[in-house]
């Protein structure tokens, strides 16, 4: 399947059947959403990988009962930092010079003025932009399981409280903002398989200045 | 190149050498932008395409002085809706309908409901949420690129209200939100190529529960 195949291939399935996803494809689905640049690249968001389904069934409960959540293989919840901190960045930085074999001297005012900025916005702010790279991450996640003819529903309708209850988010840190429930179609039960896809026309999406 | 290939090969690129990506080329990567999931399929965001060396200088003095806004070959900039509403959220659903040829009343339980949800929220509630979507389509449009072997850097360092000042957008109901350079890699100059590239180890970034 060529890269534009996938891209239509690809649909917010809303039926799965429950069949297991095999673990190599999971970790192509995994190794991309790693490999999704963020910020600075500080990562600033975790993914709980849960095939566990008495979890599954507890979730589902707080995702407007939607189906795909029980009868996936994989459900990964996107959870991104609560805030910036000095500590996380200053853990970056440590992990970066250490893995380039680089004095800290050489990252320090860039350190010190990532520190600055995000100490100076609200949590509700730096968790936005935490949440804006976990959709960056959840991109790249969703083309890495098209091309591994894997389906995917992207989630927001859930209660992203009661999920960082459920998985014990808070004390962590973490914040619930996405979900990506990972499975393969039943495509006999889903309404939306094999619908029309819609998409705003070129002209109206982009703006082209030359 | 394979798809792991192209998520190693990929890199912030510092330095671009001013070279045309041929239009082909960018077509596929706003295909995928285009065919990028977002919540309830609403695309609450434009991209401004500029390939107009005038513009991208007065973008790059709002930009840190990035050097790679004017290297590059076309900047895109992602300027999500500052807020959602009941005007935008109703014109999605007769595109929709229009597209799949429903009967309104179909969708009519569905458009009420997301009225209520969003219209319950602050502006910056959503104009965050949709600043989300667009960095789902950003991912879409940086695997897309590499694919391509065509360099990238998605970036933040901006000043959005002299971007949005530049570009027209408050008039238009939109705020910038990611800005991606999209260009051929000048090596020589670029510190960060052929730099390691620094991601969580997996045991980090994911949580597994079976």
């Amino acid at each position: 399947m060529t890269f534009s195949e996938a891209l239509q291939w690809r649909y917010a399935t809303k039926r799965m059947n429950g069949q297991t996803v095999p673990q190599e494809k999971i970790d192509k689905i995994l190794e991309a959403i790693q490999m999704a640049p963020t910020s600075s690249g500080l990562q600033p968001f975790e993914v709980i990988v849960i095939s566990n389904p008495a979890l599954k069934a507890q979730l589902k409960d707080e995702a407007a009962k939607q189906p795909q959540i029980v009868e996936s293989s994989h459900v990964l919840v996107f959870a991104a930092w609560d805030t910036y901190t000095e500590e996380r960045i200053n853990a970056f930085f440590e992990f970066n010079n250490e893995v380039r074999d680089i004095p800290a001297s050489q990252t320090d005012d860039y350190r010190k003025s990532l520190i600055k900025t995000f100490t100076s916005k609200t949590n509700e702010e730096n968790f936005h932009h935490a949440a804006k790279q976990a959709g960056i991450a959840l991109g790249f996640g969703l083309v890495a399981a098209a091309l591994e003819e894997v389906d995917t529903t992207p989630m927001e309708g859930f209660d992203p409280a009661k999920v960082d209850e459920i998985l014990g988010l808070k004390e962590k840190g973490l914040k619930s903002t996405l979900i990506l429930s990972v499975g393969y179609r039943d495509a006999e039960n889903d309404w939306l398989e094999g619908m029309k896809k819609v998409r705003k026309p070129k002209e109206e999406l982009f703006t082209v200045i030359d």
